[in-house]
């Protein structure tokens, strides 16, 4: 390519009115803002190589609440304060261990635990392997099959769906209820293909949870060990067993779930000046998991929430309304903050929440600004909003919202998000991949210039209903 | 990010026709194709490790070409021939040096030549540094302060700007055309600061060209080496020329242009079965800059079009029209393959090209298929195709084609691209990294997706004219 370069967005016959003039000046501001003063990028690099990995209940969760407090006032914040809650303290434990033995010959195979998952003990487990590659299937094998068993869950992720987002949401039961439905039917582990389209040896972790319904005979909750297995893992065992359906696993993990302990979501306000009362909300989480840096999930959707405000103080425009940026805890194993927040939320009885909008897809680039409407309503916001997005490249689509802000809907707020071009995401969700050095500097300034954006016009002229 | 994926596309109320019906099936056959079955990223790993860089004239040119050829047969072409061309043999010779030299320290900086350019002799060339940041700078102070010091071009790379490619529409001039300009004045050198967003010590070469009513006293054209500095390269030689305006620069290459030698472009073709002298062609170029592996420049681009036959033999889909896949030998340093494919095309009498459409912009996220026809006709294609290309993240976009396949427009076929999202580009353009491994599977494969798809409409419906 030597000179040639074509306009990835167009403008078919656009005028604008004097007042979309002003506001497409003002978003382009906020654009050149954060593409060549913010502090976005060196934020996400403090956070990934300072803090690292930061799972709920840890030291390093602990530091991230710190540092995102201190972040949010130096961007401008007017107050910041901390919303307390309690959250699960789970910890992994050494590295886990996973052997095929097929007689004489032993395969090392990567996995890791599932967050939430209890250990094997000590001397691990040792058993048969049944390879299923749905629920229904295991179903069929019943009891008689699964019992005392370890089944492998080797689901395929849809590599022909053309967003990994959705593959992913067809895959990812498994990980989250396969090990107690498998437990229902007397297995005693599970392994699951961890969730992405990749083809290397590193797993994904991410939850699971144990079915409360699902009980022994002196009725405790069964809990077995839950492990995913890399791509490459998981391929190695279809291969073995293929040759040899009674092959042995051995998996060892020594992870365990302590006592809930105290943390805090951090929230960061600028009062509006002329409708304090009515707030508009932008958040990602701050928690991780452990195994990575929580670059792309969700460090990435922090600092762009937290130049918000930064990009607000800088453009010198006067909120009218409130606005917060909030890094939410423990959304990847418990929702605590979130939940919180709701019901602080709620409790705030001069406060109206009319919309909030989550990042939490990754630092990537931007492809849309979701808004969980009505068609006729999103109409209303497609017609007024939409052009000044897309010199950006940015659309308005319809659905919208995020896991933290998800309570705040119920009290009114409407449910928006950043959306970005997911089709690397899988790539490092929930990986020791998930580290600065995979996140663009640029894909992630322009995802907190659109969000900026938003929160301008939101700002500006509230939420529509129809 | 646990379970949340909102779409980044949406079809407000789109209703389809039983035909759109059989099109919209038909797209995802492709798309399912592309990313399930197809060899196209297997391709560019084969043309990027096995084969390498290859500018034109050198032997991995030549393999490139005999690569393919195979290639196109292998993904069923009914026939595919060769299109001689001359090419220019640019060899860039050992090793290229920069030195900056503040009394007794001396201060490495990273350098390559441009392609194109003239070697500084053996010795090299030691001289006085005059930075500017504009050709108008440069012309201010003329030859009394220029003649017989070297230039350094520290134009920026325009980061406010959303599309990095309009970054480098506004800089590569100073690349193209600054040694000539600076040669005018008496300059005996120049550098100019990479053409990139990225702040790395890599330097990005690329064409530039020498005016030929720039001469001596003796009427010959004056040619003075050019050089590209790594933008760390050029941050660290602003601050040394701040400390001391006297900065002498050593700077070393030996590159020379040699004679033109024989080449080719590589055309492999679908006969049509019902209009088979209507000719659509899509197609990259299979040169590439000698520093890295020519993955996403443009290599992409000669994979992704090589694909298109594989997928169309492979839906059984009977082409109406001829479709030609075409590599085009020479696009970044003479477009001889472009030029002499023109000239094959004009007087192929029996044949008329309809469409054209080029890839190189890299193997990166598709975001629209550009056309380069009127408003009026545009409306024509977005009225009735665009929604055909929604559920994939594809916009129809006003404005396109390419170096490559421009000679074809004086005969009528009309210019289209596949325009991708750039931000990550300039990263890689014409440098060591531009490698495979920088190639993310999916993203090349959407790509060609979306030119299949296109293809696919246009072998059945031809062009639109208003």
């Amino acid at each position: 390519m030597k000179y040639f370069f074509a306009a990835i967005f167009s403008l078919l016959s656009v005028v604008f009115s004097a007042q979309e003039n002003a506001d497409s000046l003002a978003i382009r501001k906020f654009y050149t803002y954060h593409l060549t003063q913010s502090n976005t990028y060196e934020n996400l690099r403090y956070l990934c190589k300072k803090i690292g990995g930061r799972i709920s209940g840890s030291p390093q969760a602990e530091k991230a609440v710190e540092w995102a407090e201190q972040a949010m006032l130096k961007a401008g914040a007017d107050t910041v304060y901390l919303i307390p809650c309690m959250v699960p303290k789970w910890v992994r434990g050494p590295k886990e261990q996973c052997m095929a033995a097929k007689g004489a010959i032993k395969e090392k195979l990567t996995v890791c635990a599932l967050g939430g998952s209890v250990g094997t003990g000590k001397k691990g487990i040792t058993a048969k392997v049944i390879e299923v590659t749905s629920f229904e299937e295991m179903e069929k094998l019943g009891a008689e099959k699964i019992k005392g068993n370890i089944v492998f869950f080797n689901v395929s992720f849809d590599a022909g769906l053309v967003s990994p987002g959705s593959a992913y949401g067809k895959a990812v039961k498994y990980r989250w209820a396969g090990p107690s439905k498998a437990a229902k039917l007397g297995a005693i582990a599970t392994v699951v293909k961890s969730m992405t389209n990749a083809n290397n040896d590193v797993p994904h972790t991410g939850a699971m949870g144990y079915d409360s319904l699902v009980k022994d005979a002196s009725g405790q909750v069964i809990k077995i060990p839950a492990f995913a297995l890399s791509p490459k893992g998981a391929s190695m065992l279809a291969q073995l067993l293929l040759k040899d359906k009674n092959l042995q696993l051995y998996l060892f993990s020594d992870c365990q779930m302590l006592p809930d302990v105290p943390s805090f979501s951090v929230v960061g306000e600028i009062r509006g000046k002329e409708i304090p009362n009515e707030v508009i909300v932008t958040g990602g989480h701050l928690d991780s998991w452990d195994t990575g840096e929580g670059a792309h999930d969700d460090g990435a959707g922090v600092v762009q929430s937290i130049e918000i405000i930064a990009a607000i103080k800088a453009s010198g425009i006067k909120n009218k309304r409130t606005i917060r940026s909030i890094a939410f805890m423990n959304e990847e194993n418990g929702l605590r903050g979130g939940t919180t927040y709701g019901k602080f939320a709620e409790n705030e009885k001069n406060k109206k929440h009319i919309a909030a909008i989550e990042s939490d897809g990754g630092g990537l680039v931007p492809r849309s600004l979701g808004i969980d409407v009505g068609t006729d309503t999103l109409a209303m916001y497609y017609e007024k909003w939409e052009k000044l997005f897309k010199p950006y490249g940015v659309l308005i689509t319809n659905g919208g919202g995020g896991a933290d802000i998800g309570p705040l809907e119920k009290i009114g707020a409407t449910q928006m998000s950043l959306n970005v071009d997911n089709q690397r995401y899988f790539d490092y969700h929930h990986t020791p991949d998930d580290v600065f050095e995979n996140v663009h500097k640029r894909e992630l300034e322009l995802g907190s210039a659109a969000m900026t954006s938003l929160v301008y016009l939101l700002d500006k002229y509230g939420v529509f209903k129809k």
